[in-house]
């Protein structure tokens, strides 16, 4: 047993478990912040040195020249204990890349983009999060559904019912919690009872739209608020274009239900082919203006069709809700099954009247041959009636029901 | 001089030109009855010896193997007398591939098409005309607008507007005379004073659909009803996808406005794209049961989506009324021509209260120089104040106001 009064054994680079788990979120938070979006070289510093040493570099101002001009405003000042202590109040969690919850592989593909390397939008350095935040798992089956603010009936009423759909069928809807259609897919998506994710281009602790409080309070409660920002950042243009990158590389699938000719959403859909996400958009009246968006992006290739559900699950679903299904049953004619050539005799078969089968084959252009063997199987089938020599049409039901009287 | 006693020259096989030209005429108008439809062997017997001779082996039974069958039934009967004289009682027209006025190239794409010889889609033997006999010049700017025979209301709407817009513009509206899309069609290019062609499948003499007569009477008058069946041929199914052909082949563009998932439009839009027609389809609102086949050919690249009618003409058209045209004008942002720096100092600019330029600087993450100079253009270009050392959002227009006043 050791003396008591033996001072500690020097253990300098040694910090116990608790406290290094302590230093390196307090590093995380203070990295979050220290750069405006998106930063390569902020990125690439941590990958080389780890998140410890990287605050510690920048804090200290001995950092790679490309970091000088980025982190010039913020790297003097640390509020990372406050973000941490506001993120806590929430009862939230700053998810980091060393997570085993962490979305490796959504983030892994803005990584592997050589185009996005020098296009500036890297990974997030931590993403902030009220509510689940098991992201890997439920991005899994994230599929995005995102689009205008100012939605018509038909927008709302589509988002809604293809939202509710792929949530009732185990998809995660991710979107951004704008006015709008982003509003009606969460929506839809609560009322399914699936959680849905909110990705914010603001601190989770915003209110952001105002309007929106009390779902996002619900999305929070039954899914999940993210962003790459920490509390008290305050939504910005720049900001809702990084975010719309994520939004990107969260989802499996794009969809872009309704959307004007210059819509956020757009740029979303320009992320996901970045990302090689499959892309799609609801058509909608040729008229309206809140479909142009959508439109042009089927017309030039940037997105497919979708119409329903099932378009992008490959098999059918159930319809949640009998206005769902736009596609009619096929249709299937009783004549379905004749050949070209009894088709032909059937065709001119007259409806009223009677005509001797010579009349019949002049007017089908058939020979003699084919024209009696024709008539032979429309008759088996009911879908012709020979009397006094002569023919005319049937339909198999009355000639069931003459073959009753 | 000749002695007038004198008998005439024998010249046996030489027909004074009246002679020859009616010989002509009466054969092409057989040939076009004999087989039922395209005939590829008849429309080769008629490439190799002309239609006097091939007219003159069929009826006396020496003809190819392969034409055996296809004339079995009719050969023996030579209606053509009587079919000229009910043409010329219509004042119709019976066009011949040996005419200035025959459309020769939009035949001899459905002839140079190696995979339609096999398929037996062979051109028109000769072709049925009431109206302008031009087809060559008509069908050099030949537009076909087909659909459903049971539109809605947005079908016939969009119609309207893009049949009009297009034949104000100089196009031939082609067509099927047929109820819903087709009729709409041939009205609206009516209504703009342009010619419209009709294709039908049965003789120009019949009055189908019945509720048709009147449009067919004006389409006659003002363009052109066409078929390559004789008069006196009833409609039939197999001669609708017979002239279905037709319409793909006499149009430059083939436009579906609104077709459900099982319609005659889309097998006219298979010819086309087998002759290398472009075919354009019109989206509507996805619950739409009548633009489901729309929707499916567009999903799956058997059409490009088409909103107006620039996207045809390559070149916006004047709009023929306000309500055709369907894209908003380019929306135009005071602060587009801001630089990305400036914009981000722009949006974190409060727009009550006032903040520092360091302030200012932290909240954008620019550094102090950048944030100066980003507050600087603001400034001068009325997107920020300054008071008393503080900064505040402006809109040029306030900015324009304040320095008037």
């Amino acid at each position: 047993m050791p003396t008591p009064s033996l001072p500690p054994a020097p253990r300098a680079t040694i910090l116990p478990a608790a406290t290094t788990t302590r230093t390196a979120e307090r590093s995380w938070a203070y990295l979050s912040r220290v750069a405006e979006g998106p930063c390569w070289a902020l990125h690439e510093l941590i990958s080389l040195v780890g998140p410890i040493d990287a605050a510690r570099a920048l804090r200290a101002g001995k950092l790679p020249a490309a970091l000088d001009k980025p982190t010039r405003a913020r790297r003097d000042t640390d509020t990372s204990g406050a973000d941490l202590e506001a993120l806590a109040s929430h009862g939230g969690t700053l998810l980091t890349p060393d997570s085993p919850r962490w979305p490796a592989w959504h983030t892994l593909q803005m990584q592997n983009e050589p185009a996005q390397r020098d296009g500036g939008a890297a990974p997030p350095i931590a993403l902030w999060i009220r509510g689940q935040d098991d992201l890997d798992t439920l991005l899994g089956r994230g599929i995005a559904i995102i689009g205008t603010r100012a939605p018509t009936a038909y927008g709302e009423h589509c988002t809604r019912d293809i939202a509710h759909e792929l949530a009732a069928h185990g998809a995660t809807i991710v979107s951004g919690a704008a006015y709008g259609i982003d509003g009606c897919a969460h929506r839809a998506a609560l009322a399914a009872h699936q959680p849905t994710i909110a990705v914010l281009a603001c601190g989770i602790d915003q209110h952001y739209p105002a309007g929106h409080a009390r779902l996002l309070h619900d999305i929070a409660r039954h899914g999940a608020i993210v962003s790459e920002y920490p509390p008290g950042t305050r939504p910005a243009r720049f900001r809702f274009l990084a975010r719309n990158r994520l939004i990107a590389a969260f989802a499996e699938h794009v969809i872009i239900t309704e959307a004007g000719a210059r819509s956020g959403a757009r740029n979303t859909a320009r992320w996901a082919r970045l990302y090689n996400t499959p892309v799609h958009a609801m058509p909608g009246p040729v008229s309206s203006a809140a479909s142009v968006g959508c439109h042009e992006m089927i017309r030039n290739g940037e997105a497919t069709l979708l119409t329903r559900a099932s378009d992008i699950t490959g098999t059918p679903m159930l319809p949640v809700n009998a206005g769902s299904s736009s596609r009619a049953p096929e249709v299937v004619r009783q004549t379905d099954h004749l050949t070209p050539e009894q088709l032909r005799v059937f065709d001119v078969l007259p409806l009223r009247g009677r005509a001797g089968a010579a009349r019949v084959g002049i007017d089908a252009g058939l020979d003699p041959r084919s024209t009696r063997a024709a008539l032979a199987v429309l008759e088996m089938h009911g879908h012709a009636r020979c009397l006094d020599g002569e023919w005319q049409r049937a339909s198999p039901r009355s000639a069931t029901r003459s073959t009753a009287q």
